[in-house]
């Protein structure tokens, strides 16, 4: 890889596709905005107030985001419509409050306690969102338990500065689907859910509720979104090795890589030393043959990067040295001192650990949490 | 848990017991002083300057780091003699040579390239230890392969400024094995190939080479630590879940948790949502029946925690969410606000991701990687 348009990269770098990033950023809003859908990204995959600004220009003023201090975080950049997708943490209430005076908040509550305590120490007015378990078993009431979820909203209408918007949901199952079809057939079914549960909670207490759904699987492969009032996803922005995987991307849609000095070869097992760990890639791992692998491998040239096949990959990852498993072609190839494109598990995990990205101009884009 | 005398966490926060780490630390100086072998503990573990002081007020001299960033945070810490433990990385090579005008450094090589690029490039004189493969396959030159070896040798030994030291080796074998027996056999054979090759190498070209080793379980659990020269762990000074599964440490051993907010209880399947995800706890995982579970629970109270049994433990990881599957004495117990304290898989790991720790004292430690 030539270093000079690239230059001074030293250590394990994230180098994003500025172009390919933006196009897939335009490519999601327009699917969203020709339905009339409301289009709320997570902010979580870049933690970027600079590439948020890309989000802006495109037309985009609701977001979303995976914590209390990035919320604060981008409440400070300017979004003034922010939803922390996360259950409400009673102990950051404090924090909540100073948000809720400053920008348009919309909060997660999926227990009566929570709801209570909210009502009692908040003074501003919030939003209120039932998080629902459309099936992924992860967080949320059951979308099955009707009951429950009536009476959290009786609660929260009693409550003067809870304004309850409606129901949400993260349909996270699609991120364990076998094929392209099952993906779309969770999202559906998800969604169908959703509607239904709308509809009954209209007909039971005649409240006119929104529904939000958004992983990106779902909203990237279907191509009807559903009738839903909102989607979240976050991930398309850079997709990754995960969802390449899962057939939701194709290998030049990737729009983040990891640039990784290689440090040492070992010719008798076509095995990579690289300058990148765990502390630099995050740990998460795809199942191959049910044994973890943590990465593939992107041939890089001064223009961009090109997937090197699956047959090169991670095979082993302990806290800065990374292993690759390379083809004969790729071993030949590479030398100690060059830089090896790593195309990361979970690109999500892999910015917030490598705190900044570079593009092929040149241009280093900061994240709320730069090292 | 007491808020009071641990006031003010609002987020994942690692809490270090400082008694206990002190207490490790001790055992395992004590054991390498009586048999005269230099402890050149591994700093990556806990990457703070306030802790790496422990070490100064113990008698600690020499220290090992894994990266050339953290070598020139130790080194502005006070720290003079310098081990990094990964294979240089020659993009780096401005700073190391800046590192080796200031301090007495210490560099693995595994190729006769890289030895000629460093004798080419540095001007100061700095040690050099041949990274030897004794049967982890990571990283180095495979410990029987003795021409190889011996070539780098007279390499080295015919440039001015690299002074050949020794050979070195992690034995991480012991991280995959079965049983205490075997990371103790695991341990002793590792050191007999390094001791071997050492005897070897005298005899070729009557150099006295000296022997550094030092995984935590070996050093830990072998009564005997060998004719070694040198040994580097770093673990044993915090511990973790992954230590406590292996059967080298006792729960009480273990010197760092991460308390973690609350956020949801699901009574039907005994499950409790945590505010901390992989982006605190790192991904690393353990497997248990095949499946990977990514930490075990801690009892809080004011004055410290208690392992809360193999029962309770981390089911799975989102980017800031945690589930906890509990026994119904945890469940039962457990509020939402409340921390719950997480052992986590790799303490190194957590602490890199948290960027400090907090001890019962109310006292902060600090790492080089501070959020």
């Amino acid at each position: 890889m030539d270093t000079q348009r690239l230059p001074g990269i030293t250590t394990p770098t994230a180098l994003i596709n500025s172009k390919q990033a933006k196009s897939n950023l335009q490519k999601l809003f327009e699917k969203a905005a020709v339905k009339n859908i409301r289009f709320r990204p997570h902010f979580k995959t870049h933690q970027s107030g600079q590439i948020g600004e890309w989000f802006r220009d495109a037309g985009v003023t609701t977001i979303t985001v995976s914590s209390v201090r990035m919320a604060a975080y981008f409440a400070a950049c300017g979004w003034e419509d922010i939803l922390i997708a996360f259950p409400v943490n009673l102990r950051e209430i404090e924090e909540i409050k100073r948000l809720s005076a400053k920008v348009n908040l919309s909060l997660l509550v999926e227990s009566a306690d929570v709801v209570e305590s909210l009502a009692d120490f908040l003074t501003d007015p919030v939003n209120i969102w039932i998080k629902i378990d459309s099936g992924m078993q992860r967080a949320g009431i059951a979308w099955e338990k009707l009951g429950e979820i009536e009476n959290l909203c009786k609660k929260i209408i009693t409550k003067k500065n809870l304004k309850l918007s409606g129901i949400l949901t993260h349909a996270g199952q699609t991120y364990h689907a076998g094929s392209k079809e099952e993906i779309v057939n969770l999202y559906r079914v998800s969604n169908q859910r959703m509607i239904e549960l709308r509809a009954r909670l209209k007909t039971l207490i005649n409240l006119d509720l929104q529904v939000s759904v958004g992983d990106t699987p779902g909203c990237w492969l279907s191509d009807d979104l559903g009738e839903v009032d909102e989607i979240r996803p976050g991930n398309f922005l850079l997709f990754d090795a995960m969802m390449m995987d899962l057939g939701v991307c194709e290998p030049e849609e990737i729009a983040m890589i990891v640039a990784c000095p290689v440090v040492a070869k070992h010719p008798d097992r076509n095995e990579i030393v690289i300058y990148g760990g765990a502390v630099n890639l995050s740990k998460d791992f795809l199942l191959r043959d049910g044994k973890p692998i943590y990465g593939y491998i992107a041939d890089l040239s001064m223009e961009g990067w090109q997937f090197s096949g699956s047959e090169n990959y991670v095979l082993s990852l302990s806290q800065e040295h990374g292993i690759v498993k390379a083809s004969d072609r790729v071993f030949a190839k590479v030398k100690i001192g060059d830089l090896m494109g790593i195309i990361p598990v979970h690109s999500c995990l892999a910015v917030d650990a490598l705190g900044s990205m570079l593009d092929f101009e040149g241009i280093r884009y900061e994240t709320m949490r730069a090292r």
